[in-house]
């Protein structure tokens, strides 16, 4: 504990000699990666803290650490001796990092952060808030002091083969220079992970869960730059080699970006960017030699319609998760054994889908939360609040697989024992919300944020609403997380849903002390029909394990919600069961049977 | 016709004298009006053509005259001979104004137009198409050749008393000074007619359906200056004298905006405007000697929260609009003789209505439409259109009336004779529609925009879509089309629908060439419950008149729609039943007879 005290009065000091007031730690590494290495995690070196969500506030007499009520108790614990404040964030009477800025910071005073671990859209927040006396500074206090921090083993990036991909780099590069927001730069700078990997067709192993390796990728009409310290096996140099991709260090892109012969080399006179994933040091770099433009990620918009070849896999790997997932409800079904917790039950989990050929990693930490723990929505189960499960209540477990064929994402809540009428009823209006979003059929140029009218009014009716999006989109071995698209009446922006979008649907109900229930399919958006006024779209659910019969209300469902559900449970059976063995196979039959009001 | 012909050469002689290489003639008011007198339509003494919708461009050796679908027969016939080219909208081939200027017009060259008829929205829009070389011109050709134009006479307004209007003068003053947008300005230059017959509880009878007189009010923190040359009244004008504010002759607001002292005398530096009614030549006065800001229109934001004097005062005027509208739902099917056409039952519907205590005036030209006509959706029946009602069709009604008590909008289709299955089949869809959005419940914050897929869904799910909105504002004695709130998919913006907004639900399918259905009616958002993210609203049903049980298919609802129908029905009969005779009460005893499976 003193460790961390001395490290707060250490880059005081710092702070003082360089003349910084404020000095302000988020959690990131330098790409805003949603995962990442702890060698990137600065808080946990500074505080000792170890949760998921958190910002570090240094002045010259205090500190603060702003996180989430997750991790409230596990941070008074983790903080202790540190005299490092607890900012509880969500509670009335805490400001947040923003607001505590311009509240506390004298004119003229200055803040200091380390810009790589600082997006330009966080940024232009804090510049926003800051208003225009105020001055950023871009300082690594830490890198220093951090002796024990040693160097990042990079992964060995390997390639992702057409069959798997279904297009070329070649004719990926082509796109990206022909998109109408590269049209207006002389070249793009990509700094999201999974853009690099999708626009190369190459995945690595630098982070968990999210298969990818740390590079920067720059584009231009004629080249393109790799910027990485990964271990190149001979194969994917050449591959490189083949797509005239120039190899360079990944500290280099500082050195080339404070080069203005890099610039005129290049003819790069404005550079396009992604002000989500570019940091702050990069773009002040940039912003002294060119014009920079900003736009929402050009490889995002072109990586979230998946090809034929993706679609094919994508429905392969679903089957494959199907079998795994469908398994394991068999096992809560018919096999619980007394004293199982949630990290037991997670482990088979991933151990049935590990048993599927072309499984390599799970998608995110499975969330196994039995009765109470599932009405905390980012709730993980840890060895300390592992809980066994008993009898008479919800099981939450949302779970997802990487595979060669994609990436998956699903939920289901299984009663144990029996329910109650509350519970059926609860289980019920969540199937109806899903089910409303599944049966969506709609215009050309809907987007997400509208269509998630459907999924909520059905619990809005009787009162209910959750807190998160309805849907996100998914990556292909890539993250689980991923945009533009996306079901959320909270989004910003109303991106429209289009043929090829592969997002979730995935509505809950949080009842707090007692249970969580959330349904989680996930939904290929496939063209419909053509009207008079456009073209209509619909979905196909990929996802394919039984809902819970005995938590299903019939009468609460209307007949083509019915219909829906047996043509959705025939599917699955006729799919699922010859992957199965016979006892599985005959309880799948039982668990999908047809029902009729 | 050689009139015409001979005017537009004058016009192209003049812009060659002032060096005007395109002429642009809108169709429209100093306010942009959404209906005005003739005084002001140019586009009439200029071409001939008295369609609601043009856009004239001259070019030195050119006219054209752009107009849509519905005037395409009209426009021809009365503009041979004047050698304008009709352009028609709507077509492929045909290219916007915007477009046809920024294809056709060389760089350097002038457009000009008279800045009062001109919006600085549509000016903005007019700017960016042109690019920046082009150069846009204020310049009233028009005026000097016009002389058979005359005088206008501005009726006299008068005043709308508190029991009415539920709200004074003094406190509607206060509560615009103390808006967030007045609060960024030092006064509000307010062009919108409606919003100052709002402001000033006063109304008018300067344009037909819309209680307004012409005018401007600038408002500024510690006073309230109104132009206008309408003559007032002794009690109105005590009332101006009282509430203070200052009156003067309507054109001299163009002096005052053109002399620097008024605005140091004013103390106005910025001047905050709504650009969808501040003209042109307003704004290039102000732009001279201020900053000018631009909102949405602040009075516009305040005038659709209806107040609770106001509300009861809308449920009266709906249950006399349902009695006048029920009665003639009865003589259509029970009394309809043979050989009556359109434009008679508009009459008759008329004549129910003025019998009507507190009608005034119809609140837009009622839409009689038999059979194929009811697809046209902005048809009004002409006396060369008007067509014989004869049997088994549709008959698509859509009319309205302005009341003290409020303004209304209904739309009713009815079968005279049998309907097909299709018919059926497709009112039921309409109807499935309109409950749809009926029966909703949202959340706080929840858009028009996002409502309207509720209402969609339904129809898209069978291939149908409609290309209107399906819901506007409506105000309260004054125009039926009142923004901010509505309920539409292809609106901009997606403005929040809130307590006190009355807003309308009037899906429709039309199948060219055969008929037309629409079902409308008024909904006034109220608050539901309250919940852990937020309150929750609904709509309570305004409009009081039955649907036409014969063309319900009761196989095609859920039992929830046939709840809802059942209980609408049901407070029809309950409310309407007093006002009607014995037949009448009969006849709408079995209409709104309970549906069940």
């Amino acid at each position: 504990m003193y460790d961390y005290k001395d490290r707060v009065n250490k880059i005081q000091e710092i702070m003082k000699i360089k003349g910084i007031d404020y000095y302000l730690i988020p959690l990131s590494d330098y790409h805003n990666s949603e995962y990442f290495d702890d060698y990137y995690n600065v808080i946990k070196f500074v505080s000792g803290f170890t949760g998921s969500n958190a910002t570090i506030v240094i002045s010259a007499e205090k500190a603060y650490l702003w996180t989430d009520g997750r991790y409230f108790i596990q941070a008074e614990s983790e903080l202790k001796g540190s005299g490092i404040e607890l900012m509880k964030q969500g509670l009335k009477s805490t400001p947040s990092v923003e607001k505590f800025l311009q509240d506390n910071m004298d004119e003229d005073e200055v803040l200091a952060f380390d810009g790589r671990l600082v997006s330009v859209a966080s940024y232009e927040k804090y510049m926003r808030a800051m208003g225009k006396n105020r001055r950023l500074f871009d300082a690594d206090i830490i890198s220093k002091m951090w002796d024990s921090r040693g160097e990042f083993t990079y992964s060995s990036p390997w390639s992702l083969k057409e069959d798997y991909a279904g297009e070329s780099t070649i004719s990926k590069l082509l796109r990206i220079r022909g998109h109408e927001n590269f049209d207006k730069a002389d070249a793009l700078l990509i700094s999201d992970l999974c853009d690099i990997a999708w626009t190369l067709n190459l995945r690595g192993s630098d982070i968990e869960h999210m298969p990818v390796f740390y590079s920067y990728l720059i584009i231009t009409n004629s080249d393109a730059i790799l910027y990485s310290d990964a271990p190149m096996a001979s194969d994917v140099r050449e591959y490189l080699d083949e797509e005239q991709i120039t190899l360079k260090s990944y500290d280099d892109i500082y050195d080339d970006l404070s080069d203005r012969h890099f610039y005129t080399k290049n003819n790069i006179y404005k550079m396009l960017i992604d002000k989500n994933t570019c940091n702050t040091a990069l773009y002040s770099l940039l912003n002294e030699h060119t014009k920079v433009l900003q736009s929402r990620s050009v490889v995002g918009s072109l990586k979230c319609i998946k090809n034929d070849t993706q679609i094919n896999n994508i429905r392969k790997c679903h089957i494959k998760d199907g079998v795994a997932v469908t398994k394991f409800l068999y096992h809560l079904d018919m096999q619980l054994e007394e004293g199982c917790t949630e990290l037991m039950l997670a482990e088979l989990l991933h151990e049935l889908r590990a048993k599927q050929e072309g499984f390599l990693d799970e998608s995110f930490d499975t969330i196994s939360a039995w009765a109470e723990h599932g009405a905390i929505v980012h709730y993980e189960p840890t060895k300390v609040s592992d809980a066994a499960i008993t009898r008479d209540n919800f099981l939450l477990v949302d779970s997802g697989g990487h595979y060669l064929e994609g990436t998956t994402d699903i939920t289901r809540t299984m009663c144990i024992g029996m329910p109650t009428p509350k519970m059926i009823h609860d289980y019920t209006l969540v199937l109806k919300s899903n089910i409303a979003l599944a049966r969506a059929v709609f215009l050309d140029g809907t987007g997400g944020k509208s269509l998630d009218i459907l999924t909520r009014n059905v619990m809005w009716q009787e009162g209910y609403d959750f807190l998160h999006g309805t849907g996100h989109g998914v990556g292909y071995l890539l993250s689980v997380h991923e945009g533009p698209n996306n079901i959320s009446i909270r989004a910003k922006e109303d991106v429209a849903i289009k043929p090829g979008m592969v997002t979730t649907d995935e509505p809950g109900i949080y009842i707090e002390g007692e249970y969580g229930i959330r349904l989680e399919n996930e939904l290929l958006c496939v063209p419909h029909s053509s009207g008079d006024t456009g073209d209509f779209y619909s979905f196909e659910c990929l996802t394919l394990a039984p809902f819970q019969a005995k938590c299903i209300d019939i009468n609460m469902l209307t007949l083509e919600e019915i219909e829906y559900l047996n043509n959705y449970h025939s599917r699955v059976y006729d799919i699922i069961s010859p992957y199965l063995d016979d006892d599985e196979a005959e309880w799948l039959q039982e668990a999908t049977r047809e029902l009729s009001i």
